[in-house]
């Protein structure tokens, strides 16, 4: 597997040219780009500029407005429903994300159910946009199903994850942002890269039994939810997975289950849609609504110390606070560059030519 | 095992008069046995009247305080923060719930954090109570230490269970209530009790290798969050038990990680106890709080129904929604009545010399 190294301003200048040859405007390039990118530093390579040309796939199908006029539609003090006009989901999300901010400066929380949108990156992008405001952020969103429910031979939920941010005092945030499956699909993208099996209880096949092909899916396989088997709680998962769909998509107006659309351009859309475009959901709470910042944060502090010096199994591998590892991918990519795969470097650069802008390798 | 049948009624009328003999408000005991012989009827036993005697030894060990005046310290339009008093949480529980409801419907959404609580009996009971009022319930706990993290060889968590229950329109709601671990540890005393042993990735022993022993726990093992191991995503559910140890405890002031009290009486507490009793976290939001009730419902009724006819691996099996075995199970046991086992049975009979109330069997 060959890997070409890039700096961050140069991803993020390449980035943004594309999302403005598409339409966006400046301030949508901008904030689409660092949503983007956000998933390349953090090490979550499936979701970052691999789908940069995804994006503008949907776009030439009509599917992606580039100059969407997202809107409130319904509302209280505490909640908002959004339609994304078709946007973006890296521009849809962060505006909604911010919604939810707002409510909760004025009512202590603020509760955000978007439909009419597109994917939108990594969850943690839009949840740690309450960090900086001392509060706690939410971000979830539903997905094209590729995961089969237990007891199911259809594919009816996609990874369908949730972030949750919470701040710190002196520690880094806790940030938890999970796919709600076993293994996330970019985990059996690389699975297939590699010519690798996947380990058992990630996949089943198209009869329903588990499978160690990284290639099941294609073959009316699916993807396990978190769990893997009932015996095993993967009814915890598929529960979870469904919350996710419900909150992002039946609370909205978005399709939902089966129905959500495919990221792939090439994908036929489902048939008898519920809904319109894909769902998302967020949540933002003021830490001062439930008590004084400070003390919070001196226990959040307390928490972290505690759980990172618990006693490990073994010495080599402590125990992690979540979000521990891809802060510590951001900060190695910010220093050293990010590592982009042959086969995305081929893909940016024929986006390069196809926009006539100038190739970064 | 031998097992009792008793009636819903004189199982009710019974424990009502063991949490009056502990000085329990007429209203108090309502709202407690309530709680508590829900779990029965739902088939969750481990969290039922099999709590019962549990529950009046923390009361004579003076950790539990019957006529407890449970308040709001702290709020906002759409926030609570609320002291249990050191109540039952079985009493708590569902007055911090319905601060959560009122909160709703005054600005769209609500939510409580406790602190210096108990044992609040099954999270569904609690969650469920905003079902009736068309809203969507979220209910959540923390409790005492029992669970490894990914890499610990300490038990750092409890089994720190998630409700989240969704009204439908004709269909029965959507409700799932689960613990953030593989197996909850009620499963865990069953196997103790039929001497059985327990599947791999329920349990790690005292050097944190997986063991079938279902008495690990009681020699330095311990409960595996929900994934069982790195490669299932394990670390999915250590962060699922931490977000909900974090909203209970670190935002209410209640004590969180390996300092949450235990539920038997005669365990020692914990030095060094960061906070006050156990937490909880509730959450309401009214469904017209985002779009038209009735509208929800209908593609809530469409979303389960085609759930429900998903196409199963198995005639035999069809695909569930979550919370379709315990209404089955409620409904059966309303009509034929609650088998208790014979250690309960001897439990509650002990209970009522010791009170001097007529016994049940």
């Amino acid at each position: 597997m060959n890997e070409k190294l890039v700096d961050y301003a140069d991803l993020f200048r390449f980035t943004n040219s594309i999302f403005r040859s598409i339409g966006c405007s400046e301030q949508d390039a901008d904030t689409a780009t660092t949503v983007l990118v956000s998933a390349d530093l953090r090490g979550i390579d499936s979701h970052g500029v691999a789908r940069l040309s995804g994006y503008v796939r949907l776009y030439h199908a009509g599917r992606v407005n580039s100059t969407a006029n997202v809107k409130i539609i319904h509302e209280t003090p505490s909640t908002a429903t959004v339609d994304g006009d078709k946007g973006l989901g890296l521009v849809v999300a962060p505006i909604a994300m911010k919604i939810a901010i707002d409510k909760a400066k004025a009512v202590g929380t603020g509760w955000v159910s978007v439909k009419n949108s597109n994917h939108y990156g990594i969850a943690a992008a839009h949840a740690m946009l309450a960090l900086q405001e001392d509060m706690i952020g939410i971000s979830m969103t539903n997905a094209s199903a590729l995961v089969a429910p237990t007891f199911s031979l259809e594919r009816m939920l996609g990874t369908n994850p949730i972030c949750v941010a919470i701040p710190a005092g002196s520690e880094p945030p806790f940030v938890a942002d999970l796919a709600t499956t076993t293994a996330a699909n970019g985990k059996l993208e690389i699975l297939q890269r590699k010519k690798e099996e996947a380990p058992a209880g990630w996949i089943q096949d198209k009869n329903g039994r588990g499978t160690s092909d990284a290639h099941a899916l294609k073959s009316g396989g699916a993807l396990l939810p978190l769990g893997s088997d009932r015996e095993h709680g993967s009814h915890k998962g598929y529960a979870l997975g469904a919350v996710v769909d419900i909150f992002s998509a039946v609370l909205s107006g978005a399709n939902y289950g089966p129905w959500v659309p495919p990221f792939p351009a090439y994908v036929p859309m489902p048939e008898n849609m519920p809904g319109e475009g894909i769902g998302h959901f967020f949540g933002a709470m003021r830490i001062d609504a439930f008590r004084p910042a400070q003390e919070f944060k001196n226990h959040m502090d307390h928490w972290i110390k505690r759980f990172r010096s618990a006693k490990p199994i073994s010495p080599d591998q402590t125990v992690l606070i979540p979000g521990d590892p891809e802060r510590e991918m951001e900060s190695q990519r910010w220093r050293s560059g990010i590592p982009l795969h042959d086969d995305v470097v081929k893909d940016l650069t024929t986006l390069a030519s196809e926009f006539n802008i100038a190739s970064i390798f």
